[in-house]
């Protein structure tokens, strides 16, 4: 698999993310980022539930996100499609970073970041990154 | 308490809840639903721990939605003020719904409703509606 | 194009999606509901910008809806695969609704409702449809 | 009217706000810093009106955020309650920020932040702040 291929994903503006100025409403450009994290690690072959809890399974680490940001370069309407690049990278044993670059019709338009810590679900100590998302960040560095 | 002290709410209608028409998004209106009936049970005294699961916090009973609905009857803009009146009516041993009327400056502007039923969470099997719950209907069929 | 095109479309169930039992929050069905109606009216080939409104440019008719509904059938996970089926129908001139059936791995999970009301912008009094969700509702009925 | 009359706000953290991991989805602080600004605005008394648009209400100037950051220190679970602390800051003449700390039962739980840029709507050239912010923002630099 190339990295292209689980780093760079598209979606499309909807009309319930913009607000009454006609534009795209600050804070669901973060959940985009979220969403397309998920996606780049279910493509990259992660299942959701190595990451994410559900009932009736327990996860022994959680990857909790301790710190976000984004800044916004230009309005985005509904309808607009998104390119979506996607940078993991290590910053220490248990924690990693995300960047997103997103870009419309060629234009950057807004980039985001999360940064995770990971946790032990039982005591919530620090505890080394889970192998999977490791492997994720290490295959992301290859160029393709 | 008077059955108004937890029935009569209020809210107003924020920026991020209108898209680019310039008026209230639909689907918030059912967000707006549930705060009102978490609101609405925490003011008559049934702690968020009773009803809604937390980390570290099973609990034996679930109340999952089963059904919503609601009609929309004139726009909402930003900052419009918000009256909400609660109606919560039991269907049968393990099942209620919730009726909400919301106005705004004294015309009304939308209903919704919301249907809850009761599971055991070990083996999602119906189950008698919890005490608390049962208090908060019957409280609520007391007319000032 | 067959009818299938636009009216059978898949998402994923997101982290933010679900809520603090484990799974999807109710209200999200909703805004599924309306991304999928969105993204059905763009692969038919209907303009986001012919139903939405953007800055700087303002429709003549607008589509409020005017009731909602849903029924949730079965608990949905982070990651479960959602297939979508749309079915549009015209009510009468002026209005129209879109029932929704999703299911998850060939099991019905479950259905939603957006009822539509057509309106000139200028006078916010009834019109008829416009001619593309005409062409996207007739489109609809012919079975592939 | 005492600063911290517009500056000291409180919410609870409610079941919609919360994901699979049982704590804050990490995107709706964002919404509550929002939404907390509203609120903040609003006491102070600034209309709804003179910040963001309505229908058939054009606004000259408008504040689009430009950047936004969070900080996470502690999980929150749904009924959590919270103290928000304002603090407004003219960047230049025609930006501002404001930084939010979130605590709950006396211990700090996050901060946020959100960059505002003034711009004529007319052209989308920069505007020095409107008199209305320009005054909440000196208010808010007294010390009751």
């Amino acid at each position: 698999m190339k990295s292209s291929d689980f780093l760079l994903l598209c979606r499309s503006v909807r009309f319930g993310d913009t607000d009454a100025a006609g534009v795209m409403h600050f804070h669901q450009l973060l959940r985009w980022c979220h969403e397309a994290y998920e996606e780049s690690t279910e493509i990259f072959g992660i299942g959701a539930n190595e990451l994410f809890p559900r009932p009736g399974l327990e996860l022994e680490l959680l990857l909790p996100i301790v710190h976000c940001s984004a800044d916004y370069l230009a309005p985005l309407s509904c309808g607009d499609p998104l390119a979506i690049a996607l940078l993991p990278k290590a910053l220490n044993a248990h924690s990693f970073e995300v960047s997103y670059s997103f870009s419309s019709r060629g234009e950057a338009v807004a980039v985001g970041l999360t940064r995770h810590f990971c946790l032990q679900a039982s005591n919530r100590l620090r505890a080394p990154l889970p192998a999977s998302i490791s492997r994720w960040i290490a295959a992301s560095a290859v160029t393709d």
